[in-house]
């Protein structure tokens, strides 16, 4: 049994923790005014629990962060790692009396390596700050979140987030070769910094620590450097493929029918009509939400193989019962689609606050999810949206509530459980991409059972004894 | 502090352990025939040393393994888990007064899953025969060991096996989706069968723990059955591009080239010219040895694409010097080529005793790698053959001696741990795609360090705290 964290703070008192903290960082670098401390106690996601931050840090250098988990395990502080804050689980929401770490300045790129393909970077990197440096390399970091413009590549790598082309090209964890990590325990005292992973293309050399870490929300310790592996950038205009369909689940049966006919787009979309009404209101892009779905496909495969793969896809589409498919190579008219697709989750924040489902389920149950999520919301009285990552069976209903609506909030959770729990009757999984945070934990157990969340526990305390970083994350709160 | 293994079985006896092992078992399952205990009491690892088993379970269900856990966690005897036997590290070596757990007998595949691409398996099925069964679907299992018409797919899990076409396909971590694993420590009573991961595309939901148990060579449990994941077989005739040059420096700097300008083939594989003559004087295929080095690269880009990749490649061949490069695609003399490149190793073993090296540098550092190999046997008087995955960095040096020279053979043991530390210098890895086992403790440990090693003891002591599970393999001896 170990010491709780805020146990051994509560004797020492907050005026010691805070003068300890300031003997050993910077001025600079210490937030202790309530006001910018509010902002950073949490993320992006609806109704959350956040705790009240003894202070922040925003840490210039591996040094700062290793100085600061000293004190913090000394005198018992929780550390809670924050990138840009665009997580939608509550994974970066600050418990009482916690450091909140905010890494969003250590943003340099340290190296791009063209001939080995791959890129050494700081946590703090914005997603596609990491994109236009590369590109100007001729290289490619492949995973996108619909969050890239502001996520950062740590909250990435915590999270092991996905994205639009992982489809074809995979989620975070593929593209992680190694990190750096500061932490404690086995690794020596609290505030070691520890370089797990390779440079290599291949290597198994001892257990995947690197895969671990990929993913764990911060809860072993935070990651101060992470190395990446790029692609080349791909040649050619892609193809854009869209679909119309009247009902969600005949788009739901489309994309069911492209995985069973192996066909690979590099993005396979869906958004439905409260979607694209909820752009066309705020956007005036002059989109007719004439259909109750949109399927949007993008195809990269080069050449006479990429005009073959858009036809079929066009194709699956009519078979299933589109209204309408439409294929186009015009890169004006596709990014004006893609930014639809973009566009809905925030023109969605604009109508009161969302609950941001993250299932995934097997591809071939992706009508029947649908259908369920459609009969949950009716069942419920609660509007929901859906985006989603249709070809990897990802999909987000989006539970919209109307503000200030104390009973609408609680149908939303409710009906937002309800969900969880269909995709895991259906084999699915409770989060497909925006990680487990504080959200998801019940869900997360329902799925995977007491064995599995004990083994989880044992790892968390091996790597973690004291309890020190991200508490409550993941695996929930110390048995 | 744990009581290591083996201490309860002394003082309980050998007789006890038997009949207790006995009454667990049925009569056919075990064995305790000296001859046959002994053909099962190592991989094929030269010099990894192996003890003598207790007795050998040839199991035949997951709730066999349980029970013969179970019994193995009462008296303290070791579980040493094994496929075939086709390891090249020691990884599935007996200590003595184990059990050895065969699970070649486990070779049914469950399920294939057509929709969802996957299949489910047990864990004895070899991996040319899952192959050729899901290929019955029109689907592909990517990863391809050398060994893959022996090896088994749960050996491939334990090592996260490589092969040929993970240069574009990925290794087999990357097709491991769940598992299910017979443990102890955290998750209950030694003998508790685990269910770990998802199948579903994309999830998130907890920690990576099927990532940490593939590659971990048995250390924390026995896998007995594995979900994968699958493609849709690739149609279309791949184009096969042969380069020949007249010292193996030569070939590197080719591999190199191709990766900094962004080709990806299938496969690029490097062979000299002592692999090519060990072929040619055991099968007469006809082989002309004319050249120091033979690149032999695999394109299967579709159509046009693959057209143009193909003459890239060749080009590529040319500009760096190559004595003659040439183009195919007819499948006959592409089969024989590759065929001559699986045959690379077996063909060497004829000559004696051969210390496989499976390290894995940068790509850019390719060359340097196969100069310090060609100057390592050179200063040691070692015969050293190379065949390479060279366009992963992947490098398999294989060190061979005269039989039953005791001197040869101390000069290749100390080549092999000198070739080690050159790869770890040049930015590598001791092992690309073999495994760790009891052949590169030392290297990993030199090349990890003293924290991350430690790490890794305390995640193997969290999930198997009896320390029961292949003892002494990947992360040593017990500290």
């Amino acid at each position: 049994m170990v010491t709780g964290p805020g146990t051994a703070l509560a004797s020492a008192g907050v005026d010691t923790a805070l003068d300890a903290l300031t003997a050993a960082l910077p001025d600079s670098a210490l937030v202790t005014d309530p006001d910018v401390l509010a902002a950073l106690a949490a993320d992006d996601a609806e109704w959350a629990p956040a705790g009240k931050p003894l202070a922040a840090l925003r840490a210039n250098s591996t040094a700062e962060v290793q100085a600061a988990v000293r004190v913090c395990a000394d005198l018992r502080i929780p550390v809670v790692t924050r990138g840009a804050g665009t997580g939608l689980s509550g994974g970066a929401n600050a418990t009482d009396g916690c450091l909140v770490v905010d890494l969003s300045k250590m943003n340099r790129i340290l190296e791009i390596d063209a001939e080995n393909l791959l890129a050494v970077v700081q946590p703090g990197v914005v997603n596609n700050d990491l994109k236009a440096a590369v590109a100007e390399h001729g290289l490619w970091y492949p995973p996108d979140p619909a969050s890239a413009p502001w996520s950062t590549i740590g909250g990435n790598v915590a999270t092991n987030a996905g994205g639009l082309c992982c489809l074809k090209y995979g989620v975070t964890r593929d593209y992680v070769l190694g990190l750096e990590a500061v932490m404690g325990g086995p690794a020596g005292p609290y505030g070691t910094a520890v370089r797990f992973g390779r440079r290599t293309a291949k290597g198994v050399s001892g257990y995947d620590m690197t895969g671990l870490f990929t993913g764990s929300e911060g809860t072993f310790g935070v990651l101060t450097e992470i190395t990446l592996r790029l692609r080349r950038a791909p040649t050619g205009t892609p193809h854009t493929v869209v679909g119309a369909f009247d009902d969600l689940v005949s788009a739901g049966e489309a994309v069911a029918l492209c995985t069973r006919r192996g066909l690979q787009p590099a993005a396979l979309e869906l958004l439905d009509r409260a979607c694209m009404t909820a752009v066309e209101e705020w956007k005036h892009l002059g989109i007719e939400a004439d259909a109750a779905a949109l399927l949007l496909a993008r195809v990269d495969s080069p050449g006479q193989a990429g005009e073959e793969e858009a036809a079929a896809v066009a194709a699956t589409f009519t078979e299933s019962g589109a209204l309408w498919a439409e294929r186009s190579t015009d890169p004006t008219e596709a990014e004006a689609l893609f930014e639809v697709r973009r566009l809905a989750y925030p023109a969605l924040e604009r109508l009161g606050p969302v609950l941001t489902e993250d299932i995934c389920v097997p591809r071939s149950a992706v009508p029947e999810m649908l259908a369920r999520t459609e009969a949950t919301g009716r069942r419920h009285g609660v509007r929901i949206a859906t985006i989603a990552h249709a070809g990897d069976g990802n999909l987000h209903p989006l539970l919209i509530t109307p503000p200030g609506d104390e009973a609408a909030r609680e149908a939303a959770q409710t009906a937002f459980e309800e969900l969880l729990s269909e995709a895991v009757a259906l084999g699915g999984t409770v989060t497909g991409e925006h990680g487990v945070g504080l959200l998801k934990r019940d869900g997360m157990t329902r799925e995977l059972g007491p064995e599995v969340c004990a083994v989880q526990h044992a790892v968390k305390d091996a790597l973690d004894p004291l309890g020190l970083f991200n508490p409550g994350k993941v695996v929930g709160a110390a048995h």
